[in-house]
């Protein structure tokens, strides 16, 4: 059985590790889908697909369940009425959905999925906002990813591209 | 002579009827374009086109006006200075536009329409936006809109989708 | 129950007239959807949806049936994985559709919708395509469509248009 | 006065010279529109809008009338009711449109423009689509464009570009 | 060391097998781009990108390089002057692109990026027309596919949704 | 050596002015982007790509640096990845970009060009947005533009325009 789990992964974090090792107990494989994925380059959205694509393969390849997932960027429509079938034309087949968030919930179970919570993040200590916050603040962030994908951020140049996107205002 | 006026429905109410019946006053017939109909799901637009346009059908049978009216629904181009010649474009022929909202009024003004103004509704007592608050504050709302639409909104579980929309951050 | 039944109406003709009638045999109501409806101005589309629109509720004035239909706009989205999911969020709910043409067919099969066939038509005598051959080359084809609708095509310098476009090549 | 002349370009050639030439007769200055201008990389528009905005304004400056146009790229929105309006918005103001083009000629008429013809240009002699042919198959193309016209096509590898384009059928 | 390879798989047949098998000798990683992602149900395009994802997938895992690649759906923006940077956002790092269509090597190579020749494939007995046009005509196709990609294509109703898209002209 | 600067121009004030002197001082030629270029009738953006172009063009030609500008308008495709290559790909070739917006500077950056920063002005004496500011609140606001430009903003009516958006919720 396959599930999907869909996130923005800005970056991607230990909370949303737990969540895919949770998920992978209860499916064979997991799609994760790679949310807003044409965005990139602002505050609340700085890297681009890949390069977020990549953290999710790094950390995949380094908890060792690589083989169980299938990687997939999903731009926005801006459409939510047809959102949910937009999403599974882009996926191999999936049975259940994993989600806490209300409209995600809303729009696949309309659709006819079965609909999973995922377990507690506490966003009040983990979230892809706070740790943003971090970085342009200078404060420690990096223990709250996963050790390659904060050596991958830092190698790709991530808290710069931040530090002046925070740096006054735009166009 | 055919007269258009536009809004977002969300959801149709008492304010929206007397609008069109005072516009019926002076025209044969009236456009009622659903704008913003690509949006859906949303706290401030939940409900779907085909929706909205249920509801202004709804309305128009229990009223006697639905042989005199041509519902449209009319998608966002977020391009003002086309979007007058795109509603035309996709609407029967129609002399003049009813509506108090200034871009409205400039953009049909600008593309050589006569532009009248509708009667004062007063938007501290009525209005959407208050409206889907009273859902989801579960507070009286039903005596706002035609009865006939209050008990649609809840036959398609719309006080049931607004709560979950209101409960909690999205993607 | 409502059917919805969409066509091109480049021009409306009878045998739209004949599937429509057919179909309001069947249901109480009928959404007639009128695709590709941003294009125009070309010699396979020459008019604008809001002219298709005005075609339709003229035959249906005429025919008497103007208060079973409800004519719905319906752009192209050129993404058929997602075309049934959005034709239905424009529309009123429906249950049937009425087509013969194998991909609408397909789409709405898929999405779990009731299809029926329509009454045969004699598309080698009967056909949009025709019509507009027809009015290009300056043969007769005013008898191919209601009455109403010839002389609304007339009155808006239909043939005029399609002449002018038939008239070189463009940009 | 200002008038409006739209080409696609395709490469910028001796025909639109004397189209140019011809409408700055009859204006103070000319908006010369680059059709299509999001197109390039293909054998019907193998130039990006910026390599045809380079050719206008060598030809121009060569001619001595660069002072005298107004160079603007204007994107297809494959959507002829409203596509006049996007023209304008984009374009200084215009009170003629010079074209032999019928579409152009309907859609700038429709929306209340002056339309001139312009001079006659033997399309059997001098085309674009002639042009690329030529370039593609070896034989001599120069002496149907502006001189620095052709230098400039073959300093960015245009004729390569062509060839690789041509050989082979794509993606 | 990774590299791209794109193609639109529509089926993924053994010509694409005997690609992605050399390329995965000189790349330690293959991305494997899945192009026109959101064209499906067409007699050119019939199968989804999420279809085409698990041909792929099933090959991949049958072959035993599924750990080696990434797979990832890429849409047209039909806009080429920008196509090569939009499918290198999407991916995670890649230096190499492995094609032999001219407009692939033209663009990556424009846009900085290796290229590399891939095998020769003789088009005239293995291709996705040639395999469409089998299943239409009922002839044999599946020696043309890996053999789980054939099972899962008429798992799905592949041949079905072909020859009824075939059966008839459309909208 | 061609030079580009982008800015909205809402209106065209002084800031630009100088900006476009000093950058003028060091290149031959220079690119005008006048960007968000499809927005308009907002109260951030209340004219069009058009008018804009207008009010360069105006203050270029009193200034006499007319033929040493190219005036572009850039429209915005939310897709910061490939921005610098859409922007590329519409303007004749530059080598340079002034600018002191970080996401223009990161984007031209991470594109492989030179990037310089302009003069300082001094945004909280001269801005767009103070200029709309002091016209919707009736204070003097023509000493902060060229003449020609605030005479031209008055011959179109763009006081009344901002005044009229400025009053009132709209759709």
């Amino acid at each position: 059985m396959r599930g999907l789990f869909i996130g923005r992964f800005q970056p991607f974090h230990l909370g949303h590790l737990s969540i895919i090792r949770s998920s992978l107990d209860q499916v064979d494989e997991l799609i994760i889908g790679i949310g807003s994925a044409e965005l990139s380059h602002t505050l609340r959205d700085p890297f681009t697909a890949g390069e977020r694509m990549e953290m999710v393969l790094l950390a995949a390849e380094e908890m060792g369940f690589r083989e169980r997932i299938v990687v997939i960027p999903v731009r926005d429509i801006n459409r939510y009425s047809v959102w949910a079938v937009h999403v599974a034309s882009l996926c191999p087949e999936f049975e259940v959905v994993f989600s806490n968030n209300p409209l995600t919930r809303i729009l696949f179970g309309e659709a006819g999925y079965r609909v999973e919570a995922t377990p507690f993040v506490d966003r009040s200590k983990l979230s892809g906002h706070m740790i943003r916050d971090a970085i342009i603040g200078g404060k420690t962030w990096e223990d709250r990813v996963p050790e390659v994908v904060a050596a991958y951020i830092k190698r790709i140049g991530g808290p710069e591209r931040l530090c002046s996107l925070a740096d006054g205002d735009h166009l």
